[in-house]
């Protein structure tokens, strides 16, 4: 399983402060939508420069333009670009072609997505499926766990990619391995941690198949 | 009626140039989508700093982290942010939570929003409701006509604001007129005009309620 470190509420120096503590312990940085709006393409651009090596995921959270999007996210250095389930499925449809393009990748954001909008997505095989609890779902509607049968319905076939985003713990980080979750997507859990290098170090042994013991 | 110009795919430097050839015939401002992720917040205080007694719309198309959104872009000088009408309920009404904090206002994108969706929206009174079809429904799906059954369905009672965007022309923007549209936000149908303050100028001359001759 992969750990994607997502950077939100921050500013592009913070960001890039909080990845060098915990570089050697994360696969992918995700470049937050709050950073993108915030201060624009230039966070893509600072942190694939930062980071050269490191998978960079721009959370464009794209909902149409798609292939303007796609093309300055691509453009500043973004490995994978993200689009909502929920868009119009040209949208969906234009990242998917622009990545092929661009010989980079889509994550597909299921948030408030139907499951006849999923249905309809799955067809896609090389998009990446994202398992999305919000922010606002968690922190304002006290939307925090990860159970067991909020998985399965999103992967029909074991040939998709899982990530799973929002509120993740090291306890829930068990339930995603054991559900079959490819990626899970870490932001609060490690960036507001007292240490947030021996936080993602105790993510990643785990995802890598280490069991973690909490001392 | 009122025209709201909508800027996208433009540095910051052409959309107020643009913007500054059409001032006297628009009546509220948008900062893209395009332009808030490819340059951030930087574009929506440029443009409440070129043209301070207009009303800015940043169109954020908020997702999620709706207070966060809401708060820079309210401090950089919007008027109205946009949600989208197929996000969490959490997430609209916290934006609007902030705008009635901030006394500014939220405009909420219709675009692939369910009717089971906008029927719950609906009991706000204060939102603008976007009616939208998307740039990629219009350029890649061929969409773009504004027909008046897409209409109705949107505004169960003239007590709501409604908005329609996508592809508005001067003979849609009639229809538009007609069925009682309160907001035409028109895009590259004077940014791309071969003259855009005479495209501006015919539009809001209509809007106003003046008859447009073409001669």
């Amino acid at each position: 399983m992969k750990i994607q470190l997502a950077l939100d509420r921050l500013t592009i120096s913070e960001a890039i402060r909080l990845t060098r503590l915990v570089e050697s312990d994360i696969d992918w940085i995700e470049v937050g939508t709050s950073l993108i709006k915030e201060f624009g393409m230039e966070s893509v651009r600072e942190m694939k420069k930062a980071f050269p090596h490191k998978t960079i995921l721009a959370d464009t959270k794209t909902m149409d333009n798609a292939k303007y999007e796609a093309e300055i996210s691509f453009t500043a250095g973004a490995d994978i670009i993200t689009v909502m389930g929920n868009a119009p499925k040209v949208t969906i449809e234009t990242c998917i072609e622009m990545a092929r393009t661009y010989q980079k990748r889509v994550m597909i954001d299921l948030l408030n997505t139907s499951s006849e909008q999923l249905k309809s997505l799955l067809t896609i095989e090389d998009a990446i499926f994202c398992l999305h609890i919000s922010k606002d779902e968690q922190e304002l509607s006290g939307k925090n766990e990860w159970k067991n049968s909020e998985i399965p319905a999103a992967y029909p076939t074991p040939s998709h990619t899982i990530a799973a985003a929002g509120g993740i713990t090291i306890d829930s980080l068990s339930q995603l391995l054991a559900g079959g979750i490819d990626i899970a997507i870490i932001g609060s859990a490690i960036t507001k941690a007292a240490n947030p290098s021996e936080a993602a170090r105790q993510f990643n042994q785990l995802a890598k198949g280490g069991v973690f013991i909490n001392e």
